[in-house]
């Protein structure tokens, strides 16, 4: 039997109760259907730095290289917002997406039919929405050179980030985005800034040429990013699979998830490159949500999320396709019998606890 | 008296057919108030690249450099999808912002009573909503260089774009935005993204900075943007004024305008600083919608965001504050009457023209 070793970085806030749950689950799948996973257990963010200075250690670095798939919950907290940018809690998190590679991140902002009138949206607007946001997570502004602030005398500061995209990485993240488009509607939306950005000018250009080249059975459509932004907002069903940079996707993904009335609901993959051998891809699932320092520790965060980011790490890591849709199937169970977690919350609901809602989709599993 | 000399460029699509409807305004307020207003004309966009190879030729750049205020009507359209970079539509646009150095971008979000209805949000979510997003228009990844493709060989290329904002870029926009909070519910929210790029470390600090030393009486906030984005998504009525830098701005004012279900609505006004000698800003008003090629040309564009950028121009370049509250006004009063052009049409209501909206307007002022 193939390995399966994970590694958790709970991080800090509502990540470790989230991640909880999580772990009572994977304790279940092992006793009764002999899952055999084995979980080891690291430090990422905030509490990293307050451990040992770094926002990840190389120890858990290396054990996050190692393990089959990394479950991450989440960073950052008013504690640490002085610290120095280099070890700040995000730190950990994008040293994790760039060290593994993990240029396609899968963000599906899906409406539960439970939640449809819990959106700020009209109930027709977002109602039985499945959107795809394809975002490439190891290139652009977030990691380009230079990337500094530079005195410049005067009182004079400048900061400069820098935006750069190859060939390569336009050709691998559309891939991605052909590929899964072809086992949902089969349509693909392109955005970027090519009225202003030579970065879009290319990045538009590399996604036609691979459209062209190996996908051209996939319908595929051009958008400026602002625009995007605003159709996403008017009438999000008319997406699929949405395919964008990263910092547009970064933009464009949290407002998605925002649309479907559900931030505390929605999981996300990041995934590297098959393996050229094992045809294994790095992994790493995490929870859209941030770490919510407002509300950790009082046990009302809403662990479904991180839960679905299992859900996807049994599909995408493991093949265990049937475990993830019957995961999935537990998470719309425990919300059609009524329970609700506070941020999701509304009148003639039951409303329950972080662990009364990891036990009950447990119990439903 | 001193000079109301206006400088149009109607520009591409339906630009032409919205401005038409200002220049009967400006003829209107001649003939009845005396207003003397002179107004030339020039081409901007895909119609000055057909008739000169450019997007702004220097004569009308010229022009614009003179007049007391620029009225920009919408550039691009399919035709010119493959003209090359240097000379597309939006460098006429993009050149007019940085030679007339319009570093403040005013984007007003409101929702009119009548139309509240409309927005693909929840009528609770958007009514009375009254947000003004003041974007930096002249920095950032827009005008950054290196900007440039490179050829690396082996069919590699590399785009490049580079933001940069120094001090003095961030102290003058944000000085705008907390001036204008005072005369409004005294609250900013500055938005960058500090966790990932140094130019928003930077930015933080020097909002910051500006609000300690010279407005600690109004309300600051900082909010990361795509938390921002999802904030403005669910809940837009938490904020006021919000100040942030052009790629952010670009994205964020064309979400809050969505918001409002009228983006065919809505003004902006872009603003140099005022003259050391005459105190006179250089100005250009706009309206947010593009240049929607789709239904140029059938007479039944939405003037109303032209005619209410008039309204901006009236108010900030001519000091005309009672004519300004009076035409916008008169937006109301015809949208209250039940008339609506075909973008905002809904039951019960008249639908009309291009110019009959305009004929409208005028009639009330
Ligand atoms: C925490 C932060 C660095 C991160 C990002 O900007 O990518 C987050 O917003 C996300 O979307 O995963
Ligand atoms: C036309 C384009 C260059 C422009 C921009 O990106 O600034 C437009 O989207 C805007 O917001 O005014």
């Amino acid at each position: 039997m193939a390995s399966k070793n994970l590694f958790l970085l709970a991080g800090d806030g509502i990540g470790p109760e989230a991640m909880a749950e999580v772990k009572k689950l994977i304790a279940a799948m092992n006793d009764k259907l002999g899952s055999g996973f084995t979980a080891e257990e690291g430090l990422v963010g905030g509490c990293a730095y307050d451990a040992h200075g770094a926002a990840i250690s190389d120890a858990d670095m290396a054990k996050a290289m190692m393990a089959d798939a990394v479950l991450f919950g989440a960073v950052g907290g008013p504690k640490w917002d002085k610290v120095p940018y280099e070890v700040r809690p995000e730190a950990g998190l994008l040293r994790l997406r760039k060290d593994m590679e993990l240029f396609a991140n899968l963000r599906p902002a899906i409406c539960y039919p439970a939640l449809a009138a819990s959106s700020s949206l009209k109930q027709d607007v977002v109602e039985g929405l499945d959107i795809l946001i394809v975002r490439e997570l190891t290139g652009g502004v977030y990691f380009g050179e230079p990337k500094q602030i530079i005195d410049l005398g005067n009182g004079q500061k400048r900061g400069i980030d820098t935006q750069v995209y190859d060939t390569f990485e336009i050709e691998r993240i559309s891939g991605v985005a052909f590929e899964l488009a072809r086992t949902r509607k089969n349509h693909v939306t392109s955005m970027e800034k090519r009225n202003v950005m030579k970065s879009g000018v290319l990045w538009n250009e590399v996604v036609s040429q691979t459209h062209q080249a190996r996908y051209s059975d996939v319908k595929l459509d051009h958008m400026l990013a602002d625009a995007g932004g605003m159709q996403l907002v008017r009438w999000p069903k008319q997406f699929d699979v949405i395919v964008t940079d990263n910092l547009f996707g970064d933009m464009l993904s949290d407002i998605a998830a925002m649309l479907t009335g559900s931030i505390g609901m929605l999981p996300s993959a990041s995934l590297g490159a098959p393996d050229v051998k094992t045809k294994k891809r790095k992994a790493l699932y995490e929870p859209v949500h941030g770490s919510a320092p407002d509300i950790a520790g009082k046990g009302i965060a809403n662990p479904i999320a991180m839960i679905a980011s299992f859900a996807m790490c049994l599909r995408y890591s493991f093949g265990m396709v049937a475990e993830a849709d019957k995961l999935e199937a537990a998470i719309a169970a425990v919300l059609d019998d009524g329970l609700r977690t506070k941020d999701i919350f509304s009148a003639g609901m039951k409303e329950v606890g972080t662990t009364e809602m990891g036990d009950a989709i447990i119990a439903k599993f």
